[in-house]
């Protein structure tokens, strides 16, 4: 057997740690670098709770490296959408007819630092914090880093290099900039910032709304949603245009202009955030963007991984899991090549080359998808033509929980759909199902079988239609 | 009435030059900055003549500035795409059938200097070499650029910028790097790079080939072309992939397998280049993207134009001809606020808005078209379904000449529809033409007014198709 090979993670968040740990488990030696601070030891955001949905897939690459369990318990279950109408009216919409199927409020340093404990606990690990990446040498490969509190610059060599630096990757823009490699890139904006605000715990530490929902106030162009946190609050979140729009970033730029909006668009969340607008004035905007990007890897020796790979807008839950499903997927791969890996007989390139050929498809689609509900989250779920559909596939999950997943349910419970496979049928079953409900063909005298037959039909019309306008592209 | 403007535009190539030009004819004052030495008195390229292919939008934007006449003088006509098989035997198909629907070869250089002139002679033009630009400050606006020679720096403000520094601009790049500022950006490289070689004149000055056609020797992943000079030369250009292919960049690696990639795949080529292998080992191989990009202006102060704004592949040999209408359409709508914009009625940032409103969807169209047209010139020229529907079009368009136009009339001759427009019909249409040939359902006893009367009830119902689609996207 060869020697053990060293790997370099550059980025310590979510996906690189996950990536460093199970790595580890492979044998390989690790070195994790990571530009911020310990997030154990020291809190960046001053106390604000970032929180985030964690669901099937994500789970599947914690359950991969051994975590899910001791990942549990950080894990608020929520069963649906609580839909907040302007009137104050809410109600409850499922996430799935099913049993069992939902997703889960999870803190996003709480889970951090529990990835970065399981991987110190390997003896080939080794983590630096305040190591900001400034240099790739892609050919050696090697990087190159500063330390934050010295400034002095350290060289990392490596036979590897993952870049898990998120969406805004340092080792992405290195192979932009590499003259001899042409990556492809696009990079896309919403015209929506979001800002996070937060609902606090009553004084006795209780939820002041219900707790195993995701709140969302659909207003049209803009929206608010609430996650619940372990310590009674929730995170708030408000997505609003940046401007050309009657309340708007740009806009909003007094006190009374902010309780004047929130009055008008959110009567009932002026209570639940006692300090809204010092909070409004004080946190800062966020931009939302779709990155995508090829080739992931540079000839064969720095992969790009997770957000620094695919960065998505945040409205389908699934960036996170995208990540961890990106460790598993990769793992798949690595286990079916280790021994000639080990042997020498293959190389990097080729797995790097199997796993983007498998995945760039996925991350592509799942990165449309998000941009998609973004639309489904602040308008759609306000309409009534959406509500009765969303009631219909719950009813369908529930009378027939083998038969019909809706997109919602095949994008965010079937770990074992490829999610280029879940756009491909959600969009077709939703366009179908919107047609028919549109057109009034499911009458109500048809049983609940019967509309689906309908609905399954009218699909796989749809689906055959698209298959032949491929066929005509020529 | 206000002050004079200042201008500065930065790059001087063909769409800066053209614009600096018809920006003085307003009465603005213009500083027009190169980074390249003044190619009217040192050539960059030892004595190689790139050449482009302009047309009647590229016209217009001559004319537009009262350049066309003396334009002409470098132009070669060419009237349709020779054709080369793999035999040796070669067929004319006419890029129209209409009486005085061509396309022109023109030099790049040739044109440049003509405009530079044209510009050079008004009062209110003042054009700096040698001076690259290294920093944009978009809020001013105000650029800086460093002396190729003394490397000092120097910032020159205006009352607004445009940026016209091609593909690799250093304007847009700048955008990107602007984190207040949200550029949407998409870079997407061909897997095929370019190498240019010549096909020098005969002793006397002649033509070793056909004057008055763009040749193509069309071999299903890879081709050559050729475009007359007015020395008697042909610049010819190689397109093939960077690797994994019979032949590619990556395994021409020797003299012996260039002589043997030609001798097999471009046997009658051979003789037309004397010196094949030295040139295929001096010259640099080309590499080709689509770039495009939104906002084209930075809140109203800095506008990108030309391949700046939306760089494209050359196959549909618009790049100029969509930068030259670019200058036209800014110009329409600059002269209906002119007058506004002299009093301070309206701001620079509405203008560009306008112009940007109108003209991105067609430099979209334009950027993708051009792409299609790669798949059409490297392989289905060669085709005979292809050869059948070009036949049939070009009937079409000699007998009921105010009836038909094919898609390539549509974007190269149609200067009065917009690219987007062209796009959308002649897509249509040669899906319509194709599928009626190949479903053999033109058939020969129909009389040709028959047929067309077959394609365009075929083109209406997939345009009508398509509406619907978009219609249920929900």
């Amino acid at each position: 057997m060869s020697k053990q090979q060293n790997i370099l993670i550059i980025g310590a968040g979510l996906c690189g740690s996950l990536l460093a740990l199970r790595m580890a488990q492979h044998g390989f030696n690790i070195t994790l670098v990571e530009k911020r601070p310990d997030l154990r030891k020291f809190s960046l955001d001053a106390g604000r709770s970032i929180n985030l949905a964690l669901s099937d897939r994500g789970l599947r690459g914690l359950r991969l490296a051994g975590v899910e369990e001791a990942a549990q318990e950080l894990l608020i279950p929520m069963t649906g959408r609580m839909i907040h109408e302007k009137s104050g009216n809410t109600f409850l919409s499922p996430y799935s007819g099913r049993e069992g199927e939902f997703i889960n409020s999870v803190s996003r340093p709480g889970l951090n630092k529990l990835l970065l404990n399981e991987a110190e606990k390997m003896p080939n690990v080794k983590i630096i914090f305040n190591h900001a990446c400034t240099e790739v040498d892609f050919d050696k490969p090697a990087a190159t880093f500063e330390d934050f509190n010295s400034r002095e610059k350290s060289t990392y060599s490596a036979d590897v290099i993952f870049g898990t630096d998120g969406a805004g990757s340092v080792v992405r823009a290195n192979m932009i900039h590499d003259k001899e490699f042409l990556l492809n890139i696009s990079q896309q904006w919403l015209g929506h910032g979001y800002k996070e605000l937060e609902i606090p715990a009553t004084e006795n530490g209780g939820y002041r709304t219900y707790k195993n929902a995701l709140h969302i106030w659909p207003r049209g162009e803009d929206m608010l949603i609430a996650l619940p946190n372990l310590n009674g609050s929730f995170t708030v979140t408000l997505f609003l245009p940046y401007k050309n729009s009657d309340y708007c970033f740009e806009n909003l730029t007094t006190p009374e202009m902010v309780q004047e909006y929130f009055q008008k668009e959110f009567p009932d969340v002026l209570e639940l955030i006692p300090s809204l607008t010092e909070e409004f004035f004080h946190n800062p905007i966020g931009a939302m963007g779709t990155v995508k990007c090829d080739p992931w890897h540079r000839f064969g020796k720095t992969l790009l991984m997770g957000d620094a790979a695919h960065a998505m807008v945040p409205f389908y839950g699934q960036g996170m899991n995208a990540s961890f499903e990106d460790v598993a997927v990769f793992d798949e791969i690595l286990v079916q090549y280790k021994d000639d890996l080990d042997k020498g007989n293959i190389t990097w390139e080729r797995i790097f080359d199997e796993y983007e050929k498998i995945r760039k498809k996925d991350a592509d689609a799942i990165g449309e998808l998000a941009v998609d509900n973004f639309d489904e989250m602040k308008a759609h779920t306000g309409m009534e033509l959406f509500q009765k559909k969303r009631k219909l596939e719950t009813a369908f999950e529930a009378e027939f929980p083998h038969e019909y997943y809706s997109k919602y349910s095949l994008v965010t419970f079937k770990e074992d759909l490829s999610y280029s496979e879940a756009k491909r049928q959600g969009r077709a079953q939703d366009k179908a199902i919107l047609s028919l409900l549109h057109d009034n063909k499911l009458d109500e005298i048809m049983s609940l079988k019967e509309k689906l037959q309908a609905v399954k039909r009218q699909t796989q019309l749809i689906l055959n239609e698209s298959e032949t306008a491929d066929y005509l592209k020529f």
